[in-house]
Order: C-alpha cells, then structure tokens, then sequence
C-alpha cells in the first residue's frame, strides 16, 4: 500500500516529513518508536535508527521507500536542508511545539500535511478491507472461545487478560486497545477499568475489545447476562439499544453527515426516554488507529463516504445499576453500512 | 501522591494546564483518554467527559483535587477564561500546534510546564519506588511461569501472549510495553516485533518485557538458549554482556552523567571488541512511563540523582546470527544503583 505518491501530491510542498509513528505506519507498513518518512517528488526514505535497521530493510524490499540510518532528529533535518527543500509539509496535529520551533530554526516554511493524511485514511483500499475484516473476524472467535472458559469467581481483569491472550493465539499480533470487561454495576462505566470486581451468577458483562492484524484495527462490544436474575428492566433497555443500533446499521448512507447518522440511533432511544442515558457518540473511524476521522456524534459534520470503517455503537447507563452498549465495526458501501461481525447481538442469557 | 501544587509553584505561571494522559495521571492517579487538570493557586480540578465522571469522580474523592465535566476543550478553555487567567502553564512537549494556536487566541502568555514535570517525574517518592518493585516482582514470577510451559514448537508470538497473559494473573493491571519474543535469529533485532518464528532445540532466546502496577511500570529483558547447542561463541559473548551490566550496577553513582554511566558499560564491552555491536543506550528512565528521564547513553549530558529508577540494558547484536541483552530495572541510592530484580542472570541453558 504506497500511499506516500498520492498524499504528497496533494499537500503542495517541496517535500513532505512525517514522524508521528501511526503515520509513519500508514505510508510504510513498518511499525517502530523512532523514524521519520521523507518524501519529495522524486523519492521517498524511511529513516530509522540503528535498533531498526534490520527490520525495516527487511520490510521495505521491494518497496518504492528507501531506508537510511539516522541517529537523531537533527540528522534527518540536516538531510532536509542539504536538499535545499523550502516548503516542508508536516502534520501539525502530531507535531509538538518543541519540534515546531526546531524545523523553524531550520528555516523551512512548514505547512500542514494532516488534511490530506485525515483524507486518505478515511476511505480504505480493498487491501485495508481485507485486514480489518480479518481482525474483525479474529476477536470474535476469541471472543467464542472466552464465552467457553467464563466462570463464577473470576475477576475482570482475568477476563480481559484471558480474551486478549485468545485474540492472540487466534492470530492477532496484538489488541487494539486496553480490554474493557465490566461486571455487575461497572458495566454502567462507559470506559471502565478492568478490575478486580468478580463474576456472580445474575451480573450482567460488558466486554468492549478488538485487535490488529497486519496492523489495521477491530472495535467490538458485546453485553450479556451471565446466568439469571431479575432481568426484566435489563431485557427492556437491551431491545432499546439493540433497536438502536440496527437503526443504524440500517440507514446509513454515503452523504450523510456523521450527525445525522448518529441521530438514526439517538431519535431512536428518545423513544423510549433513553436518549438522555447514551452519554457519548454513535461511532468514530477505525483503521490503522482504533479512533481516527470520521466522528458519527451531534457535533459531526464530516460527510460518510465510501470505503469508510467505523463503529455502530450506541449504549445506555444507569449509573451504579447496569450499563448496555452493542457495538460492531462496519464498513460503508454505496448501498449502506454492512457489519463486520458475526456474533449474535440478541440478548444472551449465559 | 499529590504533585500538583510541587510543580504549579515551579512553573511560576497564574495557573497550569495539563492534558496529556501520562502527566494527567502522574497529578491525578486516574487514567481516561480524555481529560484537563487545570491548576492554580487555590484549586485543582479534573475536567473529564461524560464516560468518566462517575470513574474519576471516585478516584478523586478525598484527593485535594475536585472534578468537573466538560464535553470539549473549548468547555475547559472558557473555564480559563473566567478565571481572567494570562500566564499559563502548559508542557510543551506535549502541546500540538493546533492546541498551541487555539490557546494562543484565547489570549494566554504560555509557559512551558515540561521542565517542571520532568524534574519532578525523574526522583520517585517512596509510595512510587514501591509501586514499581510491585511491578517489578510481578514481571518476575510471570516470568518463572512463563518459562515452565515454553514447547518447542511455540511461536513468538503465542509465548509473548502468555506472558502477557500470566503477568495479568500474577497481579498486573496491563503490560508495559509490548512484549518483544524473539527466536534464534531474530534476538539479534534489538526492537524485534515476536511473530511466527517457532522455537527449535539450541535457539538462544530473548524475552523484553514489564509490566504496570498502580501506574507504574518495570522493564526487564533476558537472553537464555532453549537447549544445548554449538554454544561456545553465545557464552563468550553472554559473559561479556553480563560484565558490562554488572560493571554499571556496581559503578553507577548519583552526580555522575548519564554519559558516563553508559561509559562504564560500553568500556567494559570495548575490552572484548563489541563495543561497536552495543547499538544503543545503556539505560533509560522508568516510572509512569516506560521511557522517561533520564537517558543513560553517550549523548546524556543530565546528572543521576538519588531516587532515579531506569533501566540497565547492555546488548550485543550480531545481525542475522544471534543477540544478548541483559536488563534489569534498578533504583539509585546515595550508595549506587540497586536492582529490583531477582531472577538469575547466569547464563541460562533450559
């Protein structure tokens, strides 16, 4: 996937450098803490420092990117200059003002190159598709084979440490981000800590999980009863919910504004008096970042496109009683949002 | 662990802002992916978002610092505002150009509040030292367990998921940083991301890992060989590695630089003519981050101070044969460096 053609050929600059290591990632498929990407009309260099340096020769064969060596920062701007480069795009949402001031210094006229980074990664190539589809595909049956091993007495955070080490024995090389398992009134905590609060018969579990393959992102969150218990105000909320969530996986369109996608299921738990009860957005981005562009919340103006990925993710707390949140990440196609996943999102009594 | 009024009447600001997730913990304790502590001379208030009130609001009682929601930075910045705030205090290192640009419309004279952070975060207290050893111990009996279930046949990545997995059950709230496994070859990687090679008869091993307790986190790398091989070379070279990780634990005083720490170890490895495979820094600083102030490296120029904690982590790297690191996570008292660690360190054939 070179996409470092395409997004310096929009940013307008003589040459365009990108550090932030989610970025760097995304024009390389090589993933390292330290690095910079130069890329100019003519060539593209990855440079790395000595720890790397194997590696990424290794992942850039074959490759329009080339490979150097460099100690620090100051080797790399020192490059720059010697290319008499004056106008150096960067993208200023991941540049720090120290590292601001020291390009400066250097004399170069920076511009911003994250618009057209926000641009790019929104939409997904064929190739992406496949990886986060994989991933998708990948937490669930870690999740399926977590369901089998959940017992009485264990913590949450056994649970999480369990479902993560399932994601990578299944073929993950990695979670996406910090397992969320909720039990009992924790699941009310949108984005509760994994603790030490242990499962008993009747509680109610909210597990919000995902993974990476080949570096691309899932974004799942299943809730369920674990065993019986006063569940009628439980079942109630959960078809709300679950309501919600279909409404809008189902009308979601291309053209539609990340705001009026999140009101397809907002207007639908209004309802039912619950609208006040779903705290945040309907849904962000997903890919090479668990959280990127587009936002699908009331203050989303962005408009949905195709090949988009995000989530569908609307949820509802009673603080200090119980929490539901039904999450999917899905894909925009022309004809609407098709979903990910393929785990039963009726309520589950285990 | 209340450091906020330490390092607001440092900053010498009419009030501090601080955003980023590690700083706001290091003031606060309470983690979220979203939040502002806001300091000034009477008060200090954590502005959360809707999906952590209840969380933070719990953390925070009986703590010196109040809780607020605020759905969005301008909320917060508003605030600010308010208070008739001009000098304010920000890290500067971890402020964006776009944050920089809208502070600076709100009329604020910034200051950077880095230096202060810094300075503070490198001496841990006793509540802190204890939190990492905690992590540090935990780390270890992973470890132990972890070496009792390693097959032939293993991949990387399935023994850096069950470490990571046996870390969690021994008391961890998360690991680290991503657990490096590296088979044969591979070790000779410094930063090896663990993937599909499977563990054979002979292979030398390396395990870089840590994990977090409370916050705080421990940092730990051992190089073993699974089976008996042609071994000669691997001991030569282990025996070196391990002299130069012993001549800076046992030589490391606090006034001395970070320059001359690492000295210490690469003179030892110069003896035996690898000092031109020892690829990078001895050592780093550890606390609420895995890598933090100071640097232990030829370019650390910062003096060592009582309380300090970081790593020591001599390596050899022979590219495409094999690798040796050995790392321990140690503490500096007014009579030197000492190890949290307990594990051996002999060379090791299991």
């Amino acid at each position: 996937m070179d996409f470092t053609k395409k997004i310096f050929r929009r940013v307008g600059a003589d040459a365009m450098l990108t550090e932030s290591s989610d970025l760097r990632f995304y024009l390389t498929g090589f993933a390292s803490s330290f690095g910079y990407v130069y890329t100019d009309a003519q060539e593209s260099i990855l440079f790395t420092d000595p720890r790397y340096a194997e590696s990424a020769k290794a992942c850039m064969k074959g490759q329009y990117i080339g490979v150097e060596v460099a100690g620090s920062a100051d080797a790399v701007f020192d490059f720059i200059r010697s290319r008499k480069i004056k106008k150096l795009a960067v993208p200023f949402e991941r540049l720090t003002v120290p590292k601001m001031l020291r390009l400066k210094k250097c004399g170069f006229k920076l511009v911003d190159s994250m618009p057209a980074f926000t641009d790019a990664m929104e939409c997904k190539t064929a190739e992406e598709l496949a990886l986060i589809e994989r991933a998708c595909s990948v937490a669930e049956q870690a999740y399926v084979r977590l369901l089998g091993q959940l017992k009485e007495g264990m913590t949450e955070n056994e649970a999480a440490a369990l479902l993560e080490y399932e994601m990578r024995l299944c073929g993950a090389e990695d979670r996406s981000f910090e397992t969320i398992a909720a039990f009992g009134a924790n699941t009310s905590v949108p984005h509760h800590a994994s603790g030490d609060t242990r499962l008993r018969k009747g509680m109610p579990v909210l597990f919000d999980f995902g993974c990476k393959v080949g570096g691309y992102c899932s974004d799942i969150t299943r809730t369920f009863l674990f065993g019986k218990g006063d569940n009628e105000e439980f079942a109630k909320v959960y078809a709300a919910v679950s309501e919600a969530h279909e409404a809008a996986l189902e009308g979601i369109l291309p053209g539609m504004t990340g705001r009026e996608a999140d009101e397809l299921a907002r207007s639908r738990l209004r309802r039912y008096g619950l609208d006040k009860f779903f705290t945040h957005s309907l849904g962000h981005g997903i890919g090479v970042n668990i959280h990127e562009s587009p936002t699908l919340g009331p203050s989303g103006t962005h408009v949905l496109r195709e090949g988009m990925v995000f989530s569908d993710e609307p949820g509802v707390y009673f603080e200090g009683k119980f929490g539901i949140r039904i999450e999917d990440t899905v894909h925009l196609t022309a004809g609407g949002a098709v979903s990910f996943m393929k785990t039963d999102k009726k309520l589950t009594v285990l």
